[in-house]
């Protein structure tokens, strides 16, 4: 009796020990910051696991705050990301480096975007979590290529692709997939309205795609 | 004897009228500045009109100062252009409208290009000229639209377009030229050397490329 | 019988022409636009002169918009000033010229601040009005010195002063009113709260203060 | 004989251990890069002590990059002087963090100046190294406070003083010995010519001044 009681012990220990659920911290911005709330896109990944019976899977955790530049997440890394020891680490930054140029003048040079970047995964990766990286969507939706930060934005988000690519990370090319949308669904050529409520922050649509991208990269693989 | 002579001068009048030459000014920043000396775009059409015989037949005049904006052709117009009654005007300006945006923190706002850019045409119009149009052509010239200011430039390009449209104005459109170009002959996605020696001024081949294109728009039609 | 009435007739012309009120236009930017609400300066000044019984004496404007730089009043000085015959204009610009050289990259070139004004000043004359010139008040309240925009905005204000002296028009010296005010009532160093509420638009205080100075500069001289 | 020469031995050993130059690293940038020059700051330091006959106690060592802002000297800490095991750092930055906001869009937030220069002086002291800190001097010499950056060099200036009196550290005010300098000796109110070549970087007069400034609290002291 007592060594089958030990033995169901164990079984429920490996039970739940395999059970444990990968824990995904989302570092980023505002973006990030709204995708917690109510139609938010972690809030989003979160209903479709729920669904799919994934729930205890998966821990998500929002880790975004208003107005924060790469070297915003460097300086807060140790603290809102690596003391929780999370599985999966997904950098979800840019637009405010571009952005904060014109309108603070405390945007980001293009070669210190890329050297803090490469610090953050560096001490991220070093810490034991994975890491999947995100290029910056929209600063403007219209497709023609004439939002004032399209060629920054594109720079910045090569800058990403060159770093997956370095550290062989997964990637999340919300760039390219809010162009490719806007391409084919925004023929009036609107700035905004699309998959953004004002050119940046996602409105019901903008977030059910990121929501989707996410899923698609980071649980499905 | 009296008759005679009242027929050859009106003869010679008529000869010294078809032989006034067709006076154009171009009138822009930095680019057009340079447009008058060696091996520049103005000093490459009066080559190629000496060339073709046409000399007599045109006066080029360059009115280009560095670092002009639209409101400081406008601030100049009266004294520049209008006081030297041109046949035609060439305005040829937007680089640095976009581009102090970043260096100075002194760009132009879209609503205001548009509105003394706009002043511009009517000003020149009412003088009598003739007005010919001009995209900017490049600040930077990687073709995958990573250039800093691709996205503005796209839009103050669009902008001029339009008044072209509005006005029925002939347009040399060197925004799209430089497009083209550099996506069949850059490759190497580099930001400069390809028609610019900077990214905004002109090399050789930009010069006669500028050159050709203002032949093309200007002198044939 | 026709010849009283002749009297009669000149005596109410006379008195038509002796009631006429000076109007005087106030020409600026959102801190104008606010001037006419409730507790705005010239609403201020508007009360001032009625309990002084000379409320018919004088027709008071407000010709502001918000965002508005110097040569935003350029482009509508016609319309919005000219056109209406002010006896008196008011130029109260300069602001913006400063601070949307940080919040959109779109601020003055401080030669075309000075170029434009002085378009400007020789266009209202021209057109018969009498002129007074206000420098801008203050970015930021801090008295020592450290607010971003103080030195760019003591420049621009030099500007102006130096107009009124090459013009000998009477000026409204709101930058050395409000600095003086700081000096002796914000001991705190605040960047706020003492005239104004967000570093820019007048409170109470402030609107109390610029109301008492026009005032004195226009009303009383 | 043996034992004399022992003695003697120890004796030297002592004399040159007790001999071992204070080692001095000027962390900054252009500024400090040019220090190192012919009449440069750093260059006058070392003529100074040699004439005093103290250059065999001092090691002075110029670690100045052209462009640095407070975060490019963070990224490069480790490198360029921790491993060097300095007895003293002198952090010399500020120009470019404040400058570089209408020059290219990219200055540092008023904020994160503060976390990285605190994040710094908490590296450099743990690695041993005494700290002392320097304010930025000028980009401008205009007295009367209409430099475009006055305001905010005054404000980054005040952190450098405040951090300076948070961890009891050393400071060379240049912002004040260069105000009170061009106070008495600027009466045209010029804008350069005289502590600088160009506004920013030292003439002569203003690297013997820097010079002196540094004798007076690091080597004195």
């Amino acid at each position: 009796m007592r060594t089958f009681s030990l033995i169901l012990f164990a079984f429920f220990a490996l039970a739940m020990q395999s059970a444990k659920p990968t824990r995904i911290i989302f570092f980023g911005d505002s973006i990030t910051q709204a995708g917690v709330g109510a139609g938010g896109y972690i809030t989003r990944l979160k209903d479709r696991l729920a669904k799919e019976n994934k729930a205890a899977d998966y821990e998500l955790i929002g880790a975004g705050i208003g107005g924060n530049k790469v070297y915003d997440l460097y300086l807060r890394v140790e603290e809102d990301v690596i003391a929780k020891k999370p599985d999966v680490t997904v950098i979800y930054i840019g637009v405010n480096d571009v952005w904060h140029k014109s309108s603070y003048g405390t945007g980001t040079d293009p070669d210190k975007f890329v050297k803090f970047y490469d610090a953050l995964i560096r001490k991220i990766q070093a810490s034991g979590s994975k890491i999947v990286l995100v290029t910056p969507a929209a600063i403007g939706e219209r497709p023609d290529n004439s939002n004032q930060q399209d060629g920054d934005l594109n720079q910045y988000s090569r800058f990403i692709r060159e770093l997956a690519a370095k550290y062989s990370l997964p990637l999340v090319d919300l760039r390219k997939t809010f162009m490719d949308y806007n391409l084919k669904n925004n023929a009036q050529n609107a700035e905004k309205g699309i998959l953004t409520t004002d050119r940046v922050h996602l409105n019901e649509t903008g977030n059910q795609m990121v929501a989707d991208e996410m899923y698609r990269v980071i649980i499905k693989s």
